[in-house]
């Protein structure tokens, strides 16, 4: 390990960004050592790409993390998760976006035999009924998925939002109401990829009747219930999403759903560069699973 | 930048999960050589837990994006955002979570310095509707809050939500309809750690009539503009939260959020040791700012 420990460059305990290391330094000092910019860039428009950009090294752990994580439903292993990593992961959800920095979240940890099963009960009413709603052939398939591991993670986590918090007007939602909603649904992605990087499958639960979530955990009405997840390491980490590898759907090409300046717009031209950087970066990740970095 | 790239234990280019490094094996092999384990923890257990964390640099260089990211609103520069970097957060967007593999999100793509200006507006008048909404002491300080950077971002990006993507019935929302909308969230925050780790700033913008937004790009009705984000590299990132640091509201203590199988309910005494590490963990990160890794 200690490779990683003795490199100066690593920014490890150093989070201020007011404090630049020698790697930063050496970025903003050597733009010709970075292959990312166009030919022609000014050289002070090149110290400024590079002066808050991480070392390659830690900017390819981040897009691991983004590419690497899985919705995980059947892989679960019972180890327990000691309370220095579920603290870190806690943490990192706590340190999402939120409007009006009003941090909605709450986080109710679910470890009791007994309150799973009551989840549990719960989710398999609301996924008999939807099983019913697909049509003939899709209504088999769906059966056979394996749509949640409540019983078998070792850790359930509700997160949830309290809408009335910090009380009624809200910087940044005083015209969108939803916002509040949305903060939430950040924690759980920011949770989603610390669990990733520690190791830890995470899979969000989402076919229950809300009423019927909120009875079997207590609560209250006016909390939103954001997303039920399960916790716990893993097996294996799948290669791809599930439902694509069962061919429920593909992955859509991301030129398709790229607009400029107004909707429905395409490629003025002048973007030909970019849409065909995201084409030839869809084709490595789809036929040889190589991924940005 | 050569210590990073010639350093053996590095997954670069290699996101294939069922393959293993020689440092996901010797950390395998030797959990000893971890500090993460309770003691009295199975061999059997240690190897689980181990064997799909990342090395502990990467999961440092995770950590830091999510805790050194920040809503920026105030700091942008106006050099250009080379296509392969805009090309690999847009990628990291689509390749967020989404509800029944729907992918329910389209990218719009601003950068047209007349249609800047139209959105600009209709903040504006937004803004100024929003500023009457609060209290006469909070209200004087909220005008004087930089709010957006609309018109100094090189960038601007509109992360929408079409809910009829992939027919009327998606797996994992027949019950919880707003998972779509939740989906193109989960795309937001993994563009905008992306974004923080390319040295990109982010800013989330909010204060709109969401049809006077849709007017202004011409976003069809039933397509819901989830995120407004104005992107482009920044002279600084700020230490913390601007509205923490401004004083408007605080950080909430974590262990007041955190409730055990209840709503409502307090650590039952025997996680005294979760609830002490994330004691702990909060006071050095308030005192001393220094993050998990």
């Amino acid at each position: 390990m200690q490779g990683h420990w003795s490199d100066p460059g690593r920014r490890i305990g150093r989070m201020n960004p007011s404090q630049k290391t020698g790697r930063e330094i050496i970025a903003a000092a050597r733009p010709g050592s970075l292959s990312a910019f166009p030919e022609g860039e000014s050289m002070e428009n090149q110290s400024a790409s590079t002066m808050h950009a991480f070392p390659d090294a830690d900017r390819a752990a981040v897009y691991q993390a983004i590419f690497n994580r899985r919705d995980v439903r059947g892989q679960f292993l019972p180890t327990p998760v000691p309370d220095d990593v579920l603290s870190r992961v806690l943490m990192a959800a706590h340190h999402a976006p939120s409007v009006g920095f009003m941090q909605p979240w709450n986080f109710l940890l679910v470890r009791s035999s007994a309150v799973k099963q009551r989840v549990h009960d719960v989710f398999q009413q609301a996924n008999d009924e939807a099983a019913r709603m697909f049509p003939e052939g899709k209504s088999e398939v769906y059966s056979r998925l394996k749509l949640q591991g409540i019983l078998e993670s070792p850790i359930n986590l509700c997160i949830t939002c309290d809408r009335s918090r910090s009380g009624p007007v809200v910087i940044g939602r005083t015209h969108i109401p939803t916002m509040d909603l949305y903060s939430s649904v950040c924690a759980v992605q920011n949770l989603w990829l610390a669990a990733r990087a520690e190791g830890l499958g995470v899979g969000w639960v989402s076919i229950f009747h809300e009423k019927a979530l909120q009875e079997a955990l207590a609560i209250p009405e006016h909390i939103v219930p954001i997303a039920y997840l399960c916790i716990g390491y893993v097996s294996h980490f799948k290669d791809k999403p599930e439902l694509e590898q069962a061919g429920w759907l593909p992955r859509l090409p991301i030129n398709d759903l790229l607009y400029f300046d107004q909707w429905g717009a395409s490629d003025p031209g002048q973007d030909a560069p970019l849409s065909e950087a995201l084409r030839e970066m869809q084709a490595r990740i789809q036929q040889d699973q190589v991924y940005p970095r």
